[in-house]
């Protein structure tokens, strides 16, 4: 039924007669964040394992990272930078190299945010958001406190869900780089899922790719990394163990969400 | 595209190779709380704002409860019991009496919740669960740190979001009630909603209600009460503010909720 | 320097001109609580070794107890019982038998809390409160969603100090107990300190004991227990695992906390 | 008693055989962050009425501050900075021009943080910092949803208690200033307390000053600025509501707290 049949108004829930309550504004959503991010490698077999009817191994099967994220967004209005504390969050975000129809993408089996909007938002495109407590270094021109974002410098991540270490990660800035790390410059293809609910339901499931206008990087440093991840959650999270841990990367990125396209 | 088709497995994101790390499991869900609950009266015309096609005002317009509560969870499997943080949250929310077909219900405007669980299941149902901080009174049977279940009790409970304070009210036990409050005794009528992502998506709005089993109350003890409601929100919020304040209740409540039954 | 000298006043930080805005009110400080406890042994040699001079080992050399605990507190005013939220707290300590000058006491070499006045009132005490994060069961007298306070009810408490996961506990009721398990009756003896910080400072280091009023349970209900405490702190911590897991216990414990005594 | 002879280790509690579990590690503490800061004006009597014998107004009576502060921080070894999130808080600050002894120095009648560790810290200091939730605007060289450090940038710092919003500052960047914001380069002159505990005791009281070495301030940029004090606490604290709002500050700023010197 459309909002204007249906006498109480809103993107998403609260539905109110206005409109004002709704919990998400509509996208376009604007991002600016502070990244770490390690690359590593998981068994491609249990990488294939994820990847929905569609999706392929892509290029470089076995090809994985993990992305901590520090970040600010706001509305097309900007309101939200108004208030600082509902316009951040943290993430922590897995991602595996495929493809779809011979175009390399990535697919994102696990993430965490620290705030409810970015969550729901999440469950909106089909990106599997959950809750957790996640931290990453900040760097600091002065002082004994941080480190400088130049060689040297040492950023940590860490996430801990259910009051139990996850993912612990550590990056030593060599060098700057000349291109972005791959995996953060491909589309995520996500499951956009509706759970069932009423007796006649069946799940919706689409397989869809997020649209992202206004990208930047700022530089980026390179460096080595060590990526530790803990038997804390279930068998399947555990199967995505690294293998090998490649390079790790500091940057900041923008990025604005405008909407999803169908991939099936 | 159904599960059995999609390479990958869950009642609800995060899909995965076996479904063990998908965040929700299916219903039944099973819940236990004690609740405090308080009658009050707001602008019918209000009231009548927040309801859809298919709702009607219903056998007292105007009606409308404020519902402080702490629930415990779990699965059919009751494993979530072993690990109380998960099995544990607070939730505040406001109910307008209602009816469909002539079948008097309650419609939930506005919820808040502590805990990422609830609130997705909250989203599956249709039910606006956001996160809060919500308290209220625990009774203790000895000591002078908290009242007895009894005549002369006083419960107060509070809801800050984004931390600013939203509700607070107060019951103060005066007597056994021979029935529970028939606002928490009828279905709730929600608004299953899944935003626009694609497109060519429209947004998903189908009115359901829930179906429940397993209904018990406790003893249900009444007496006089105050609900405060703060101009912390927004304006649609702040239009269901109370015009009258009526009776409080304290209880126990326990039910089992085992999905939707669609109304439209 | 005394208040009355000083210009602003206050029990505790901040002071300000007319002590409204002290952190903490002076005591007595009333308590009440649900308790699930579970006896246990620790090596008598690493106990020993927590125990400063003037305290001896006692009649029961290795005798510990771990302590869940859900509080709700208030000054003589009873003014903090209108908001919950600032009168309610969890609490997980480690009891150590101990003796004072024959007298069987206990010792708390460690504790954690889950809101900052109980943290700081701790350490007025000499208890070495710090934050944590502690969950236990809550029994219900309703539905599926929790035990009964009855023979076959399972307790359950948890606690994670900076997103890992310490201790974690299980109590299975069996049947009533006739008296309260001996470490929750005795008095608490605790090096109430203050660090130093002046160039000429000391440290302040004074051996107390609490003294309370209004002690008052509940009926006791006791059965088997487990007690799982993992290496996530420490090595002094780490010392005082259990070496043998005795019985559990669940009931409400009130009490009144009127000051402190001297020991040395 | 000095630690040798206490059987038990540890700069802070909890004590233990070996010092390991000490919440606190001795100072020297090493702190880098970004600061917004507003400059404005209260009441002179009403600041006057906040300073203990030993403080005079100095020479500017009603200058004040509010100081929002991300900061991060290491002992000497640096080790908590591999746990970004032990190594981080958020803090809030108010500061009142003084002088002692014809020294200009600043007082801060109150303080919020958002960690545990800095909060005991500050009571080590004579700093009466409690917990509240701290949150400021992030700077990025990027994209659309965060301000650049540079002139029509916009900065906001909330502070909330208990679930109440009690401030709101918001600085819009200018031009970059040739010197630091002079409130926060003089010493802090604390009230280092001990609340009493014994039948006997007399609080501690010393009047103290902090000492700090390695200052570092990055370039400071200077604008226009509003501030917002809201009536949720005590009529202490809102006796320093501001007559006059000045101008606003946004810089990084390093130093090592040392420890401390009496005044007194």
């Amino acid at each position: 039924m459309p909002t204007d049949q249906l006498g109480v108004a809103g993107y998403s829930l609260p539905l109110s007669p206005t409109g004002a309550s709704s919990m998400l504004t509509p996208p376009p959503w604007h991002f600016a964040g502070d990244v770490v991010m390690i690359d590593y490698r998981v068994d491609p077999a249990a990488a294939a394992a994820f990847l929905p009817p569609g999706l392929t191994e892509g290029p470089d099967p076995g090809a994985a990272a993990a992305v901590f994220a520090r970040w600010q967004w706001c509305s097309d209005s900007g309101a939200e930078l108004a208030d600082p504390g509902r316009a951040q969050f943290a993430e922590f975000l897995v991602l595996l190299g495929c493809a779809h129809d011979g175009r390399p993408m990535a697919r994102c089996p696990y993430a965490w945010v620290d705030q409810p909007v970015p969550l729901v938002r999440g469950w909106v495109q089909g990106m599997p958001k959950q809750l957790g407590e996640i931290h990453q270094t900040t760097p600091f021109p002065v002082g004994r406190a941080g480190p400088r974002l130049a060689a040297g410098g040492r950023f940590d991540g860490t996430l801990s869900v259910h009051g139990r270490r996850v993912v612990e990660g550590t990056v030593t800035l060599e060098h700057r780089s000349d291109s972005p790390p791959p995996l953060h410059t491909v589309p995520l293809a996500h499951t956009r899922t509706f759970p069932a609910w009423l007796p006649t339901d069946r799940a919706v499931h689409r397989l869809v790719c997020s649209e992202v206008t206004g990208v930047e990087f700022s530089e980026v440093w390179t460096g080595r990394a060590d990526l530790r991840i803990f038997d804390a959650l279930d068998a399947d999270f555990a199967a995505l163990r690294p293998v090998e841990v490649g390079a790790g990367h500091v940057f900041s990125y923008a990025e604005t969400l405008v909407g999803g396209r169908a991939l099936d």
